[in-house]
């Protein structure tokens, strides 16, 4: 490689508060089941009062990917916004730890390090409440212009839409990537997220984006359709590479002339589906940033979507790039 | 019950961060493995920067042991000195979560709470690096008279005694509680801290300490003895009843006119060996506080610290008083 990375991700720093929950506490606190809703410091004091004994780990949706990245020997880094607290000190330290470069100043006198209150109910569902505290502070000042333009790719989260000076870093982001021929790879983040963005979203991914990640109903929530396949046709010559993630179903992989298929690679006990997302994107951009071919992309996704369901937390508890040598025969760079 | 609560657990309020590690990190830190290490705020900053990503949990022994004893159903309190930052607002949250009486007042302006460094190595060993921070401020003001006359045990840990203030509020509980008929229960809680405590702990145990927690090195360490047969006939007058731990093999329970052998509770798969002394002194004590039969504390405690052992954490993950049931047949109170 001639450049220095192979990926940089862009997101909202955020470390996770993880709690086993009930369906009826979803229900009592009005929180959308499987989704992401914003909260605000006084919701964040009661939810939090509300839920049961937590595990803390760190988090962020583009920061989760980058730490599978850098599990399966992928070179790294990272930007996004914490506070300078405590738990700012753990996001950093577990970005370090695992390898990646990162060096955004953390936030000193304003609000706190962003946290997710994520409830996981007996199905291995997670409903998340997201306080973004620090995160907001993220803005273009923070994107560093040499660091993207020593990136093959970088990776941002549709999440960072939440809020307008994340939005203006990103498309500082975007037109450096452009100018140093770094590739742009987004993800939808969330279906509603999607609503809330859905115009800027639809210019992004038309005019910057090179590879798009989403689900299902991230997918028909861009362009208001019924059915899969139309969401597909629409956005199919809008960038070079689309994938829709299916849960248990798989994934499909678009490019211009092919339209590739990838089962779920199989877990045998199914725990917290929290990172599923984020890991099935950082397999699938290591694949690419080895010129792996799609179908290898994929499996590598799958394979690293289904080590993080067997465990609580959004990241891999296990080398992936040893899972990716005994599971698929895919040896390290 | 005539008082308010069963159990109050005195101890150091600590956060665990913790991490996967190997032997030969262990060495290269100079980490003694299987022990309690206290260390300074510098090594603490150049041991986290070595170890890789981790997970906070709250943890501190006597702490964790209220947590188990709720777990089962038993009426606690606790007392123990956090900081007013994020990890005591963690501590905080925790105890009131499993719905532990907390109301120590967090240190303001002083050291950050404190926090245990755990390495888990492939064998499910953890060894242990400790800084105190704000709990060497917990002291005599902060032993809430009224709270110990209102509980019918208290419960101490001999971690307290590497601190002076901690050793004075140590000597101010067990005096209220000899005044209040409160019965007051030990753990010697390392051998390395019985080393450094010999003589004030073998007086403690011959005036104060009704119930004795220990491991077999911890009870060797406290006379000196080479067999524990040894240590066990020395101490057997001195508490009413005396628990000698010893891993796979299960415990000893040792009264004036008794010597009781539990076997350990079969473990499917052996993860993570922290807190297995605090959760067997849980259910040892809710039996007690149930006037249990002796065997019947036992096998509470064995059952107890095999849940904590086959997971990663210091703390229980699933209710305590439903294993009891469906495991021991021993139903809530």
């Amino acid at each position: 490689m001639t450049k220095k990375y192979h990926l940089t991700g862009i997101g909202n720093a955020i470390v996770d508060v993880i709690a086993p929950g009930t369906d009826a506490f979803l229900e009592a606190h009005g929180i959308t089941k499987g989704g992401m809703t914003l909260i605000d410091e006084e919701r964040t004091r009661t939810l939090y009062n509300a839920m049961g004994k937590a595990t803390e780990v760190s988090g962020g949706s583009a920061a989760n990917t980058m730490a599978g990245f850098a599990s399966f020997g992928g070179k790294g880094a990272y930007l996004g916004k914490v506070a300078d607290d405590q738990l700012g000190g753990i996001f950093a330290h577990d970005m370090n730890a695992g390898g990646i470069h990162f060096s955004t100043p953390p936030l000193k006198g304003g609000p706190e390090t962003a946290r997710c209150l994520i409830l996981v109910t007996p199905d291995a569902q997670r409903s998340m409440s997201t306080y973004l505290g620090a995160c907001v502070e993220f803005g273009e000042d923070d994107v560093d212009d040499a660091l993207i333009a020593d990136s093959e790719m970088i990776y941002l989260e549709g999440y960072l839409f939440d809020k307008d000076a994340a939005k203006d870093a990103y498309l500082k982001a975007t037109h450096i990537a452009q100018k140093n021929e770094t590739k742009v790879a987004l993800t939808l983040s969330d279906s509603f997220c999607v609503e809330r963005h859905r115009v800027p979203f639809q210019r992004l991914v038309k005019d910057k984006v090179d590879i798009l990640f989403a689900n299902e109903a991230e997918i028909l929530a861009l362009y208001q359709h019924q059915r899969v396949e139309e969401a597909v046709g629409a956005i199919r010559g809008h960038c070079d590479i689309v994938v829709v993630t299916r849960g248990e179903k798989g994934s499909l992989i678009l490019t211009p002339d092919k339209m590739i298929t990838v089962p779920a690679h199989p877990v045998a006990h199914l725990v917290d589906t929290t990172g599923a997302g984020d890991q099935y994107a950082a397999g699938f951009l290591y694949g690419l940033s080895r010129n792996l071919s799609m179908e290898d992309c994929g499996r590598l996704g799958s394979l690293a979507a289904a080590e993080v369901i067997s465990h609580i937390g959004p990241r891999p508890e296990t080398s992936l790039a040893d899972l990716a040598q005994q599971e698929l025969g895919i040896s390290r760079a």
